[in-house]
């Protein structure tokens, strides 16, 4: 089936390009990427480099370059690097004629492959067949099949090694390029500039069947290759097989050492046992977190392709955050924001507990970071970064944009007035304690930052005493249009809600593991009053209340009184289209104009709004927001669902889910910057609008909850949900719900649907007819 | 004695212009300007118009013209137009010849003299002497006396009457022109267009001796004037006295009547009457207000203006505010700002304690003002405006600089964040009580006043439960660079100031007034807690800490961490000289570099610092403000006596004293605008600075305190004061201070001198060596 943009689709599991479009060159390189959590490798052309973006990025590798103020993942050498010569004309798709081309994604296996033929300028021809994948066996390995089919007679030359011309958006990461070649195996070893990570790629490669006629080794600057010369027939074809190592020295100690052997087994495993081996993992990952779409073949590829690329960008290998482009480029530093709890963590949560719990483990992991910084600030307890690497040390500098119309640095305060990050990491946390029941995590990890979290909001909440209630003041909520604001309704909800969680935890420890709590009281210095501030905190802090007859939340104080104007209206009082529309004297600042809108934000989190709530808000919020950020349209999605918007709810889907394959705009700035990259927030919130918008999935204090909205454009759905120790099989079709529970556990599920509530037991169904 | 900028005095007790500079028409309008507080007249001369500033602002006529967003003053129609034709050629000073000039104003009795000797362009010859004055002795009265002599043969015509072609800084005022004669008065009478203030300006004229040969009555355009024709031989000589009595609905009901009868009166009366009783006025003035330098006659005549100018600016006639910029022109909408309580206020507290009674009672008048502005911004109590009229309402918008680099309006802060105001009108009504011990102003006024700024400061404090304190969140100090500011030491000393003296009449009246008490405690709605919440926050308020080795108060939380840099090297990072250096994103904001430093202003206003914080504080801050204020100088010559660097209090105290006598730059923006008129703070401050600076006065709780530091450029100096029901003559010279009680009391004054205290005794004198 032909999907928008030059893509098509042949099974619901792949997406095709049949012809090559040098326009998209930015976003194809990274719609067709392969990867692993641990690098992620553009879908681009094996004898391409830095100009035609080539990178391999690679998590866990930050540095910071010379003269430089932002630290960022390494792009390293492109292991992969290949160039084939007939007649010593280069194979290039913009030169000869290409009259066979795809270019696809297998996103059931992560494998990305590559067919042309191609006749070159002067009449030779070639058919080539690439196959790569980076291993979910082994996270630091690359593998290429690189197969290529004399159509006429010729000198074949391939030039294949390592490509160490490398780009980066924020300078030079590496100090040293040193290059070995030993065993057959060729190697390059860096060291970065700040870190003094060191970084090694090692380079094997196996050629079936007939052997070269010539071969040589060679350094051209920052390129360290071997030639292979054949003289074939018409016909002929020639399969080499190429195996990349990545090991970097903040993983292991002798990074190249290890890189070696594994290129070395590998060789000896060969390309169809590495590649059966890495299928298996996919096929296991499918297992639990496929979503099924049924009648609408297009939403099925969408809806897989959004959760690939969410995967690929998962760290499973190590607590490490989930960059909000993922592995697919340098933007954003490799770094978390708040959007790892909120949008990417659900999906683990609900299907792959295990990797959910090294997300929240990378929390842990951090706390020292978050520490520090609500130290820096005046604070106490834990305040976590708006950009969190691997120390969660504050990532995003005071002054980020600059005013384009002045030219003037600009002091954002995302880092210090965007407190919601904290209740959000707390959000996270429940929501994997919620659904896995996992209190062993709880007592060694996660209550350590619940109450590190609610001491950073007692450090900084005010209480007004006349009102005898508590504030929270100057906040800038997820809407960033809208800086040192009061009483932001998320924000002072999460808050309270991570209060309220870190006051329940306290008493179940206190009943269950005294001594652990008495432990961790100690270690990190908890005062005698905690339990009683947070209690207190949570019981008097404010919480802009809903209007009697509007049903509506303020998004903070005094918001209802900015001026009222339409997104598109105000667009209008741009002097330049590159002006931010923020702090601090953007065009939305002073008005109700949103970036994204907090209280449909907060719905699509809690639960407990009243109907009433849901529509009136999602109502008012909805068209004085701007969508300005990437994740707008996702909770629009959900919430457009639970405001019975069902056709806005389905428009939003759609925006969400092609964001990154139907986008055709430009991705590269005047001027060279690139701006491209996988938005690995609105990936994850497509399984959230599915499962918990499309699907109405909740989860409930003894149990869950259905309130199903099928789209009128599918036939049906269905998905797994691992949830309170129990494995769900949810059907979804226009007729009915169908839940099946596939464990054998001991004890039933609550199920709420509608008004009703059923008991699920192991092994057993429930159909709610609708 | 020849001073700067075209300006001598022979006296001390005059200004004298000897030649005309057109450059100088801006600024010598307003310094050789007259007034009484309730008009001011602009020192023009007598045949110019609108075109060259001639001005006549009346208080209490605040009126906002149709289309403009400014509440101002009128300027109201000139009624001492005069133009002078020989033979048909019109007396001018841009044409014909000036062979004599003189322009004066003799500051001891308010009167503007003029003598001129031109020659026409063909060669008539006339000499004319002018005299003017608004009166003291009856507050609508203009007085002129018009005397021209031929010096050569012709026909002389006087065209004489009422002007209404005036100016407006913020658009037409007036909606109705009406022109009347009777009685031989001729009379306009106006109505304004938002407020339908009725104002009338009624012309009377005598000529003694010879009388004209003809008369007419004319009214061309918005003029409305008689003629006189005379012929005249050499050396003949005619005298024109003119009475104007301007009055508007404000004041009384029917204006045009009582304006027409004071008119009669006066020319009953005649001008040299007129002129003695008015003369009586400010003789009675000076005889307190006077400060007389001994050997520094430069000091001596610029201590005079700037007294003469702060008089002139006060209305004395009912309770109104004293406007930034007088009555010199509409600048400023006529308003007072906290510069009333903090620079103008203490002269008359000290001097002229009726006076000061008005403007204190002014606070009283707007107290339903200054309460509608804590309600609207969602607080309780009396926050008071930062721009104050007649209702006390706020009259500063929320836009008020437009940002220069994008042409976009700046939500200004002034309005809603500068707290500080409330806290300034209590420690103006302290300054009043504590100098006049007037119980019965407390009783039915001031208390009021303090309790509920006390209620508004409940209602605009946190408290933090973890440090136990209160905090004042979101300030903007009388720094204005620095808005958002936290915990901000003015602001914080000031409240603090400020609840100490509820709690103090709270008790008093308690004890000795308790039925007083009831009634006002259920007249604004008290509270029963009120006193106890009032105690506990001036208990617990946060006061930034003086620092135990550096002994510097921190402006606000994180000012230390600001980049340090000198004003001048911030000046380069300007991109237009017209950008302000504040709020949003102006070049100050993330630096040290202040407009005006708080904590100078704070040591100023309050005793208690030690030697060791005034040093180090002023040492601190000096270096790192820009000045921008007209207030800054003042401050800072005050607070370097205090810090012992003489020197530098000198040079600050000649800056205070001369900006407006020696202010050369330009008035008039390009485009038009008129920028000029008296900064009536500084005015004040000139008299603060040689009372509490260089003779070191301080009011302390049993008596008062002198730490002279007399400037070595001076030989003495000597004034009186009103204190605590004494009348104190102070004389300070190179060897002693002597302090002689003129008054007639029954108690002794404490006066502390260094280490000692004294008792002085009524009709008695203390001499204290240096
Ligand atoms: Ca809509
Ligand atoms: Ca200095």
């Amino acid at each position: 089936m032909q999907l928008q943009n030059n893509i098509r689709t042949s099974s619901g599991w792949d997406i095709i390009e049949n012809s090559f479009d040098e326009a998209q060159l930015v976003t194809t390189g990274s719609n067709f990427m392969i990867g692993n959590g641990y690098l992620g490798y553009r879908g681009t052309f094996e004898e391409w480099g830095a100009k035609e973006y080539v990178a391999c990025v690679v998590t866990d590798t930050w540095d910071q370059a010379e003269g430089s103020r932002w630290s960022e993942l390494c792009n390293v050498p492109n292991g992969l690097f290949t160039e084939l010569r007939i007649n010593k004309e280069k194979l290039s798709i913009f030169e000869g004629e290409t009259t066979e081309y795809l270019r696809s994604l297998d996103l059931k296996h992560g494998i990305n492959q590559r067919k042309v033929t191609w006749t070159s300028p002067k009449g030779s021809q070639v058919q080539i067949q690439v196959e790569k994948f980076a291993s979910h066996d082994n996270h630091h390995l690359l593998v290429m099949r690189y197969a290529f089919k004399a159509l006429s007679a010729g000198m074949f030359q391939i030039t294949t090694g390592i490509d160490g011309e490398v780009w980066s958006i924020n300078g030079e990461h590496f100090k040293s390029f040193d290059t070995t070649e030993k065993d057959h195996l060729i190697a390059v070893q860096q060291h970065t500039y700040e870190m003094n990570t060191e970084i090694c790629v090692v380079e094997g490669i196996y050629i079936s069947g007939r052997q070269p006629e010539g071969s040589t080794l060679n350094k051209e600057g920052k390129r360290f290759f071997r030639e292979f010369q054949f003289d074939l027939q018409k016909d002929e074809e020639i399969v080499l097989e190429k195996v990349v190592s990545i090991i970097h020295s903040n993983e292991v100690e002798d990074p190249l050492g290890l890189a070696r052997d594994e290129v070395k087994q590998a060789l000896q495993l060969g390309y169809d046992e590495l590649k059966l081996a890495h299928k298996k993992h996919w096929e296991a990952f499918w297992e639990k977190s496929d979503i099924e779409i049924q009648g609408n073949l297009e939403a099925q590829v969408l809806t897989r392709f959004n959760i690939y690329q969410a995967y690929i960008a998962t760290p499973t290998h190590d607590n490490l955050p989930i960059g909000a482009r993922g592995l697919s480029c340098q933007v954003y530093q490799g770094a978390a924001f708040w959007d790892q709890e909120t949008f990417n963590l659900p999906m683990y949560v609900y299907t792959h507990p295990d990797i959910a719990q090294k997300l929240v483990a990378y929390r842990h992991d951090t706390l020292q970071g978050a520490k520090r910084k609500a130290k820096n600030l005046g604070y106490y307890g834990a305040f976590y970064a708006w950009t969190s690497g691997k120390t969660g040390d504050e990532l995003f500098p005071d002054f980020f944009f600059t005013d384009v119309l002045t030219g003037r640095p600009i002091r954002n305060h995302f880092n210090c007035w965007q407190i919601h990050v904290s209740p959000d990491v707390v959000y996270g946390i429940w929501l994997y304690y919620e659904a896995t029941l996992d209190w062993d995590f709880m007592v060694n990890q996660g209550a350590e930052i619940i109450f590190e979290v609610a001491q950073f909001l007692v450090s900084r909440v005010h209480f007004k005493k006349d009102k005898n209630r508590y504030e929270i003041i100057r906040l800038l909520g997820p809407d960033e249009y809208h800086e040192n604001v009061d009483n932001n309704a998320y924000t002072n909800y999460l808050s309270r809600y991570s209060l309220q969680k870190a006051c329940e935890v306290y008493q179940k420890l206190n009943k269950e593991n005294p001594k652990v709590l008495a432990a961790l009281s100690e270690k990190i210095e908890l005062p005698e009053t905690a339990y009683d501030s947070w209690k207190e905190i949570a019981d008097l802090l404010y919480i802009p209340e809903t209007h009697p007859e509007t049903h509506l939340i303020e998004q903070f104080d005094g918001y209802f009184k900015l001026e009222d104007i339409e997104p598109d209206a105000l667009r209008m009082r741009l002097i330049d289209p590159g002006e931010y529309w923020g702090w601090p004297n953007g065009i939305a600042v002073n008005t109700q104009v949103l970036k994204q809108a907090d209280v449909v934000q907060l719905m699509a989190m809690l639960e407990g709004f009243s109907q009433e709530e849901l529509t009136a808000n999602y109502e008012y919020y909805e068209p004085r927001t701007e969508h300005g950020s990437s994740l707008s349209p996702s909770v629009h999605a959900l919430v457009a669902c639970k405001a019975n918007h069902e056709e806005e709810a389905y428009r939003y889907f759609m925006e969400s889910a092609t964001i990154d394959l139907y986008n055709a705009s430009k991705k590269v700035l005047s001027g060279g910057s690139f701006l491209g990259g996988i938005h690995t927030a609105a990936a994850g919130g497509v399984w959230l609008i599915i499962v918990k918008g499309f699907a109405g999935f909740a989860v409930v204090d003894d149990g869950v909850r259905f309130n199903p909205k099928l789209p009128k454009e599918w036939e049906g759905l269905s998905f797994r949900l691992d949830i309170k120790q129990c494995e769900l099989l949810v059907n979804l079709d226009k007729d009915a719900l169908t839940l099946r529970r596939t464990d054998g556990g001991e004890h039933g599920l609550k199920v709420y649907f509608k008004e009703n509530a059923e008991l699920l037991k192991p092994k057993a169904s429930l159909v709610f007819k609708l």
